[in-house]
């Protein structure tokens, strides 16, 4: 198995995962600065698995990254939002060019493997119904959701023309143990939860907006039921949380969950509001019917152990 | 006046309107060898047009170019769609890293400039519903489809979010004088025409199909309208055709227009099958209402005065 981003967030807990299933498991991951790849996420199973630091853009490596494996877990990217309308290039690098030339590597050198792309419901910009299934326009509204529908649609694309075996998770907020907590650049909940833990207040940008959470066990679970699952193939995804919840009801959750907090209710800063999507929370029958999968871990018990993670190693993620 | 593919097709005819309204031009091109860049384009007004031969991804050059600018027509560009999927990187250099070097260019340079960027129905995809209108979905099926709607999307969220003056038409089937002819990389109709003028037979590939086709006089006159009109700031309009024609109907008018000609009716070659989209007509309702655009053109005219072009300068294309 080779998975990208495999030092990050999700892409940590999964190559944990696969490892416990007896795959032999290669991560490539360029430790960006900005992104979520980390040493520390590997720290328990490092002796089990294959870790090559390196650009995935650099198309000289991927050929042999690529050969021979069975299995590709596609979850490099980057994921803040105001971060792509910053700096247009570096999101365009890593979540548009880089998946055409994982594709063609793919095409050319192992077009038998199976592969699970790592895709956002950011692609679907401001919802136009709740909630959002699969079939809701595709209208994306910031730099990141546009290469990433980009990295999607070439996924979809070689798929159905080239024939390889891809599947696509449009992933709603992710949260749980090793997720970026410096900055809202994974989610803004890991800011959240760092400011509770550090005793200051944190900040919640007007607070009525409905959002959905997926625990990183249960996405690490759809990553494998879709390697695994032949009518997978060639088809997309949504995961979801277990409840849809607005921003004022997950502080009161969290100050509730930790015993204690606080938070300022503010208005959304100008550059932030011009690319928010509003509310948003997913239909995940589509994943229930075909791949069995449903969100298992309440949004409290979610919150309740990414607090403890961090109690122990907040200092590994500053 | 910046024309990006300005040597090209239809960007040499917007070169030689706005010279004859006065516009101070310069034009920017490659001269790639797959796509329209033909000096032979501007022969007769070459002396009162700046021509820069260069690469619009080299982000050195950009700056110089777009600053002072009052307008950039923006339509370099890959047109190819079998060409997209067997060298997808071509595609994506031109279609969606250099508009998105474009729009950063023009937002740290020069962001009161007005842009009209040539867009494409291909980024539909198949057609769910004929005539398709600007609302149609957006579900592009071969790399070109992709990278053509990142292009776009970039300009309407450059327009959206950072106050950029950008337009997008969203061109169908252009036809006319200095179209490539070469190949089908511009439009199928070009081989036919050639085949046509060297008294080969041409082929016509299922022939059921419906298009539409817009005489290259009436697409410029489009993009000098959308620059010129402020309701057309950060809005999309299909251009579209006088009337939907099936591919053997368009092969028997073409055969009677140029008082002869044989062509083969034949299956869909496989690749190209894989990423046709069937039938498509335009809906140009809105370019009509807000622009005030419509095709002037009759199709037997386009297709004659093309004959007559190709006729005396067929050998400058080949």
């Amino acid at each position: 198995v080779l998975i990208t981003g495999g030092l990050g967030f999700i892409g940590s807990h999964l190559a944990e995962r696969l490892v416990g299933l007896g795959a032999e498991v290669t991560i490539v991951d360029n430790l960006a600065a900005n992104c979520g790849g980390n040493r520390h996420n590997i720290g328990t199973f490092a002796n089990r698995v294959s870790v090559r630091i390196a650009d995935i853009v650099e198309s000289t490596l991927l050929p042999e990254l690529i050969a021979d494996r069975d299995y590709l877990f596609n979850l490099a990217g980057q994921t803040g939002h105001l971060a792509s309308m910053e700096d247009p290039f570096t999101d365009f690098e890593v979540n548009s060019r880089a998946q055409l030339a994982i594709l063609e590597a793919c095409r050319r050198q192992n077009p038998n493997i199976r592969i699970v792309h790592a895709s956002t419901r950011q692609i679907y910009g401001r919802p136009e119904y709740l909630p959002v299934d699969e079939r809701h326009p595709l209208k994306p509204i910031d730099v990141n959701g546009i290469n990433k529908l980009a990295g999607e649609s070439y996924h979809m694309l070689y798929s159905r023309v080239h024939g390889l075996q891809a599947t696509a998770l449009r992933l709603t907020n992710t949260i749980g143990p090793r997720m970026r907590v410096r900055d809202a650049r994974q989610t803004f909940l890991g800011v959240w939860i760092r400011c509770v833990l550090e005793g200051v207040p944190f900040e919640v940008w007007e607070g009525s907006q409905l959002r959905d959470f997926t625990y990183v066990t249960d996405a690490v679970d759809a990553f494998v039921r879709a390697a695994t699952c032949d009518a997978a193939v060639g088809e997309i995804f949504n995961l979801g949380g277990d409840c849809a919840i607005s921003l004022h009801d997950l502080a009161e959750l969290l100050v509730k969950t930790h015993g204690g907090g606080e938070y300022l209710i503010r208005s959304f800063p100008r550059t932030s509001r011009a690319i928010d999507i509003g509310d948003y929370y997913a239909s995940f029958d589509r994943a229930r019917s075909i791949l069995g999968w449903q969100p298992a871990t309440p949004l409290d018990q979610a919150l309740s152990e990414t607090l403890g993670y961090y109690r122990c190693y907040l200092d590994r993620y500053l």
